[in-house]
């Protein structure tokens, strides 16, 4: 008998930049990490009716050849499909496998599957990103998570690779729809409820005049700040996600699945990615307070600041219970067995649950019923 | 502005096995790795058609609930298809995601796509490879590599993803058919001509012999260890390919395109993977014979080990200048624009060219019909 142990390390390495200017021509952050002068590059279509003339350009006069594809791109549409469409672009543009990164300007669902995209295709290529959307700055830009839904669920099937480089630059934020802005508050809320009571204060003083200004008050740039910053703290040590105790997924036990639902379902309200983080963050907040954890007042500072930010603070799937159980079971599925749920006991600390039982969610709709006014 | 330099490193580690009674009930090898009782399993039909009432003995009498699932797989249907019943089979078995490795027993085909399945499903769930050919054993049991074939170009979908654990048993290798075995010396003769001249003699003094006994000669062993020594030693230090000049590589620098081409074409025999590998070793000895690398007595060496090896030593596409040119300006831009051609100097060591022509092919061909009497 012969046994061969073989090992490895993957460096894996990453720059995530504030910048201004992103697509000013003498700003020369989008022409590196790679020595070819040919490029390709995807938009978001919303993305393109606004700075599609400022992209082609920007390449252009920095002489790089650069094949530019406008794709409308949704949480409905981020499938096989669309990801079969983007491998079918990189292949007719004969990508070369290290020295032409691909870029990717749009919010989370187009950096997700972009990322994919380069993951797969020769088995990896580079790529870069240039999150559009205030959801995908504080939240997709930073990880090295790939993904496309199937099967019925978010995120199924995907990989973990880490772009080159994620470039983040707010102007973007000033042509989104309000809503999108509001959406996009559930990950900051998240993150402030479950680790940084300093960003919460933040959010609690200014979060009403963040909104009214369309995220352009001068506490947006430190509240962008703590977000990214928190964020990369968690990720950097656990990347690849070998533990599966994450803080992290705060607002992602319950949501995943209703949030998937609620699209397709012509009865309820879709809900967007931040409004269904923001809604599991208060049922969470809610079972926190069944379970003795977290006080009343803290929850309902915890509601007032989701209703500042224009945040949904009641949906009828979070009054159902036997789908909040079905989610919870194959979010217990996705952390291995284990429900690590983690519970904020006051704001900005937390724990993990894993004896949450069907009678907890029962109580817990009492309370988030109660405490929404529903 | 601001800079974050997010850094990591993903630690990888496996084993690669050679045990005998891989599926005796009291060999615990197939239990290991993942604490469920439950498992997902992969069987290629020709595989299953000896051998699957023994692994479903194996799983039964061991107490483990195992879902096995006979796959009719080939280099024709190792596409996207294959890949999505694969993960429709994962997705349908609600399977858990670190405690319930995948086992996949087949041949390179089935093991690259399964690890490809494995490696997007809920962004990777474990894996163990047992190859049940020789050209897997010697070959796709040691890597990282996964893959399907797609745009009509070999592997050009996939990722680096490790299994835990690959087992090999040469049993397998008892049911092939004949030419099977056959092909397979393509890799081993590859490793020999480009890295270890032990081996070449061994190829030189038992090849014959251990062709007509159906690699049951006692040097079977032998050669066997020192070709996945050999594999691994190349392997390990560059596992994800960051170094895209890779000895290894040799045997693969024209044959990716002819042999996708060879299985659709009527009017030329279809290539296996190892035949097309030794013929590209062949052509590239031919190649080392037109720069002044190689003698002719060396490539006559050569041309007898394949011959005792069953291997073919002549194909039409390896006349065909302009599909060589084609292949090899593709096997360019998968190592990023440079050729990184690796061309044995004497049997057993090498060096990379850079500027092969299409003079240097045309060349190439004469001596190579010259050589092989075409």
């Amino acid at each position: 008998m012969t046994v061969w142990n073989v090992r490895a390390n993957l460096p894996s390495e990453f720059d995530v930049k504030i910048v201004t200017d992103l697509l000013s021509v003498d700003n020369r952050d989008l022409c590196g990490y790679g020595a070819s002068k040919r490029r390709m590059v995807f938009v978001d279509s919303n993305v393109f009716q606004f700075f599609g003339a400022r992209i082609i350009k920007y390449f252009k006069e920095n002489d790089i050849e650069a094949k530019v594809i406008s794709i409308d791109i949704s949480e409905e549409k981020k499938g096989l499909e669309s990801l079969m469409f983007i491998l079918q672009a990189i292949e007719d543009f004969s990508l070369l496998r290290r020295s032409e990164p691909i870029i990717a300007f749009g919010g989370g669902v187009l950096l997700d599957i972009v990322a994919l995209a380069a993951s797969i295709y020769r088995r990896g290529v580079p790529y870069i990103k240039v999150p559009t959307t205030l959801l995908a700055i504080v939240d997709a830009s930073v990880g090295v998570k790939t993904s496309i839904n199937h099967f019925g669920r978010r995120n199924r099937l995907g990989t973990y690779y880490g772009p080159v480089a994620a470039f983040l630059d707010t102007e973007f934020i000033s042509t989104l729809p309000p809503e999108e802005v509001h959406s996009a508050m559930g990950e900051i809320v998240k993150m402030a409820v479950i680790k940084n009571i300093s960003l919460f204060k933040l959010l609690e003083q200014h979060a009403e005049v963040l909104m009214s200004s369309h995220f352009t008050h001068f506490s947006s740039s430190e509240i962008i700040w703590l977000s990214i910053d928190d964020m990369i703290k968690e990720l950097t040590p656990n990347l690849w996600e070998k533990n599966l105790k994450r803080c992290v997924d705060f607002g992602h036990s319950f949501s995943p699945l209703l949030e998937m639902n609620s699209i397709s379902d012509d009865s309820v309200n879709s809900l967007t990615h931040g409004q269904a983080v923001a809604l599991d963050v208060l049922f969470s907040c809610c079972l926190s307070v069944h379970r003795g954890l977290m006080s009343t007042s803290d929850l309902a500072r915890v509601v007032r600041v989701c209703r500042a930010c224009k945040l949904p603070v009641y949906h009828p799937y979070f009054s159902n219970k036997l789908m909040l159980w079905e989610s919870l079971l194959d979010t217990t599925r996705h952390r291995n067995g284990n429900q690590n749920l983690p519970l904020p006991n006051n704001i900005g600390t937390y724990e993990f649950l894993q004896d949450v039982t069907l009678a907890d969610i029962k109580h817990t709709i009492e309370i988030y019923e109660a405490t929404t006014g529903e």
